[in-house]
């Protein structure tokens, strides 16, 4: 149309265009970027989970050391991967956006290439959003799911006796980041470990399976480190737990990476593996395969009645565990 | 529990305590604050509508100028003034929010209130969210609502020939800015005008009512200001408007304000003001009352086929009206 097209509103359509690229066809009715609002009908016999999750320059990423195809993935992934602790399946996501003048060219472009490509891998198209200018890169996403209802795994389930298992292996981002840390000039992505970093994969599979079978008491995401996320699980459960070192499933780095961090730190407190950590009842637990999928389930411990979070060493010493992850307000 | 509990969990906590105190009982079962997503049961018949609003720090507030109630209560009730343009019905909230240390105390506090004197008001609870620190106020809402199947006003519905209407009056946020502006030390929030800027109040009524009825074509709520947003619902319907300025329901601001802004421009260009923005096809426009639940109706112009956007002068003078309100992208 003749009137101009403000410069808030060239932003809007740059994301538009990409984010809707090859998926016409596809999208539920109603569901489509630019109006106040997205709109879907929920499906049926479902409830609907619904979760936000910050991402943001300088906290959560470095703008000038992670490739912006990356930081476009991993907000998604993030936000997703608390779907996936819910058993939830994802069915769209809002993204607020705000940007320096001279990041909504190249780097805009990039970066949503990442989130397209998030989006398709986890099937959760972008629905709408918000966008601003901003001197710093800020990201939050909402991302939206489904469950059956009543098929949610909550936090707040988890019983003395039940056993604690995580998926996949942990700390493996922990090495991700060191590598990033290290790596002064251009990243390659493409390396496992970084990779793991760069690229998490929400636990969706595991979540939805435990999910459906009733088998989980309890499911959370692992974002900040197991010796801070643990005690979340048990706090919303009025319970404690007792993990076994020596069972913990641990990352298996390089020599020259093993200077800098030990596996069992990274395990203990290494954050953004986005594994699942759940809870099951000791009759269940049979039921549980040693892997969904290609990811391996592993028993690290139980769920006890005293209030405490108890690590036994190698040698059967037993110490409480001190939350040393990611805290942002920690002094 | 013995665990030490973190400084985020803290925060956390205490957002948890100020937001779900005094609605025991009324939540939907399973949605509360804490667990990795909020989850709810859509209600029969309905679609979910949901829209994520940023509100930042310099940008959208100032800190040191806005009081943290108003903060509140203007993050959300933005938020909702969305679901309004669609003519849904709010059903619930997500939080992002990142925060300075020194302002989770006493402005938390305060902000925290505001936050929930809106929800209660605009019955839309809070459901979850995420928070980080930060040095600045970064606040990003997610406003989630329903609507009856197929009920839902979109952007793209109007046809040349519609009659072009709007709720309340425009431009009294703009006086109210200004009044924030020149006010050196404290502001008094219950001053009318700069009430109308603080707190602003989403027309769910009216979006609903002419929702319910499908009497609206298209609807888009008035944020950035007429100029800026009659181009929007245009561009999405593939059409042009003609307004008439005698027609606009003007503020009548002091005498002391006329002097630095005149009201026919505060209509055209000021933002903030959170009226709706709608047409009406012409065999319909006999049924759209003066005014619903006390909030006034004005015809202000028409929808054309010509896709420019044309203001006729008291004079009777036609002219193109050019985007003046707010963008965050202009140079």
């Amino acid at each position: 149309m003749t009137t101009n097209l403000s410069g808030e509103d060239r932003v809007l359509d740059r994301i538009r265009r990409a984010l809707d690229r090859g998926r016409r066809g596809s999208l539920p009715l109603g569901m489509a970027i630019g109006d106040d609002a997205a709109v879907w009908a929920p499906r049926a016999g479902c409830e609907t989970v619904a979760t936000c999750d910050w991402f943001l320059e300088g906290t959560h990423f470095l703008v000038d050391r992670h490739p912006p195809h990356a930081v476009g993935w991993k907000c998604l992934a993030r936000a997703v991967s608390d779907l996936a602790a819910m058993g939830a399946t994802p069915r769209c996501f809002l993204l607020s956006l705000a940007l320096p003048g001279e990041r909504t060219g190249a780097w805009l472009d990039q970066f949503l290439e990442g989130l397209r490509a998030a989006a398709g891998k986890l099937a959760c198209p972008a629905a709408g959003g918000d966008t601003t200018r901003r001197e710093e890169v800020l990201i939050s996403v909402t991302a939206i799911g489904e469950c059956r209802r009543g098929r949610q795994v909550l936090r707040r389930g988890a019983k003395p006796g039940d056993a604690l298992l995580v998926s996949g292996r942990l700390g493996e981002a922990a090495y991700g980041l060191e590598r990033m840390r290290e790596g002064r000039g251009r990243v390659d992505p493409r390396e496992p470990r970084l990779a793991r970093h760069l690229y998490p994969e929400p636990r969706l599979s595991v979540g939805a399976w435990l999910a459906e079978r009733g088998l989980a008491t309890a499911m959370m995401d692992l974002s900040d480190g197991l010796s801070s996320d643990l005690p979340r699980l048990c706090r919303a459960s009025g319970v404690g737990a007792q993990i076994e070192e020596s069972r913990l499933p641990l990352a298996k780095p390089a020599k020259s990476d093993l200077r800098k961090l030990a596996p069992l730190a990274a395990a203990l407190h290494g954050g953004d593996d986005y594994e699942l950590l759940f809870t099951v009842a000791p009759t269940h637990v049979g039921k549980i395969p040693s892997e969904i999928r290609g990811v391996r389930l592993t028993r690290i411990g139980a769920i006890t009645a005293a209030r405490r979070i108890v690590a036994v060493a190698a040698d059967g010493v037993a110490r409480g565990l001190p939350s040393t992850g990611w805290d942002p307000f920690r002094r």
